[in-house]
């Protein structure tokens, strides 16, 4: 099938995906290119459909210099980096890739928990420096049967407390509003972090929740306390969590994502109650080429039948 | 309370346990003397009971040579390093720390077999080495939704399948019997290895498992399949692991315990389709207290009433 419409792609896709856009529409890739703004100016008149992963902005101005989009499809549940509004007053749908992500996102957040808590990255090097031959790697502390809090109780922090309670844990969260699940809920962050052994942020990034984790939820987390996020890293106050991590006002963090990415700093990484990975909460084939289809499904189904499958505005 | 009983304590226990035992009998530390074998023989006329962890071996010959010997109280759920035919024979209980390790040790292969899927322990060294500002750390595999053998399925296999299970996962194993649970049961290992995607061993050591996984399993396991192991060392021909490794016959590995540990051949670790770990299993500060508190209560048990809470003969 070929559709005679045009699509500004802004980042490197999986090539499966970036082969079905080629198929079926007429593209443009200024990931591509060495000045990817004037690139796009070039060829803005005639765009109709944007495909853009998480990490590149796609601004006001951007929106504003296109004027037949129709579509921005961004791959990623958040969508923090499309400026929405001005997609909304611009009559431009912005969609993202909600659900095929749950399980995979889960699964980093029980991993990084279970790392933290079993320092699994210490004892690999323990072994690996031959370390084993002299002595025993320290104990580390238990985490089934603990108390653990989820900030954020949408379709990821669902599927996360669904794995977590098989660990015979105790699930509780904090969101704007009690939601219609069996957990409980604490109208006040601070009073989770308080309950809670483990914290888990899955809340959806942005000006509302920037640093909604600041130095007194850190605070009331305590000294056994474990922080995990596979949000986004401005929900934290990362100077605030560096400062809480050196001094054990907690006792560690599991973090998938960072407040200026791939930026990390150099005090955070000096730590040994940490581990760090570069944001691939989502980033298996599979799971990514099911977001990638799904974003290519929203633009075939936006420039052909003027609806979309997950719509955000 | 004070009980009029010599113990010979052959490990280090955690503190609260070695304390535990110095309050309640006399105590004689072989593990403190520079001559454990020496030590043990000028003592061994008044010894009533042994409390000794996983690594040290409690031979026919050390049995022999206690005549009043009533208990050897074995640290841990493994307790293939005591001959427990000889003890039999002597007319002496063995013990070991069921139940109370069945979280700790699923949680540890839950742990491992996250982290072979997704990489952690590399993305960690890739976020580390700030390869982060040049590229994207590689896509990995998705876990959830996969099929998950289990060899053995016993107190821990259960506790494993039922974490597994919150994955969305489809669980199998393969036992000597048929059990009553309601995960589909392979009679031949073979054929389970070549069903799944995951393959991980939770079956007592000995000789009677010995080289359990060789090549011809592996082989069967497949390019796509991961083996974790959590039991014995000596269940997976590591020499045939190494090799499949190497040669792709198989994806990845998650490793808590070797054949010949603490060593760990160098070109094991050389691998980077593996996560190595220096037996950590059931090493945290809550199960080793409860897992000594265990060998403890036996011994006293024995002491006072000739009976045990735990016995293995």
């Amino acid at each position: 099938m070929k559709i005679e419409k045009n699509v500004l792609i802004m980042s490197l896709f999986p090539n499966e995906i970036t082969q079905l856009f080629d198929q079926t529409f007429n593209t443009f890739k200024s990931y591509e290119q060495e000045n990817p703004e004037k690139f796009i100016e070039s060829v803005s008149d005639n765009i109709d459909a944007i495909a853009v992963m998480g990490g590149t902005k796609v601004s006001s101005e951007l929106i504003k210099k296109i004027p037949n989009l129709k579509i921005i499809a961004n791959y990623g549940v958040g969508y923090d980096a499309v400026d929405v509004d001005q997609a909304t007053l611009s009559n431009v749908k912005v969609t993202n890739t909600p659900d095929v992500l749950n399980d995979e996102v889960a699964d980093t957040a029980v991993a990084l928990t279970l790392c933290v808590y079993k320092n699994i990255s210490s004892a690999n090097n323990f072994l690996l420096e031959k370390k084993w031959l002299k002595s025993e790697f320290p104990l580390s502390k238990k985490f089934s049967g603990t108390k653990f809090g989820i900030l954020g109780m949408g379709r990821i922090g669902k599927t996360i407390a669904k794995r977590i309670e098989a660990f015979n844990c105790e699930i509780c969260y904090h969101s704007r509003n009690e939601k219609d699940v069996k957990y409980k809920f604490f109208s006040k962050l601070e009073e989770l972090a308080e309950y809670v052994d483990t914290l888990c942020v899955i809340t959806p990034g942005g000006e509302e929740t920037k640093h909604l984790v600041n130095s007194n939820i850190l605070q009331k987390l305590g000294k056994n306390g474990f922080l995990i996020n596979i949000a986004r890293g401005s929900v934290i106050d990362q100077q605030a969590l560096i400062q809480a991590l050196q001094n054990n006002i907690i006792c560690g963090a599991g973090l998938d994502v960072f407040e200026n990415e791939p930026n990390v700093p150099d005090n955070l990484m000096k730590l040994d109650n940490v581990i760090l990975t570069p944001h691939i909460g989502s980033a298996t084939v599979e799971t990514r080429y099911d977001m990638g289809k799904l974003v290519y499904d929203n633009v075939v189904k936006m420039l052909t039948t003027n609806s979309t499958i997950s719509p955000v505005n």
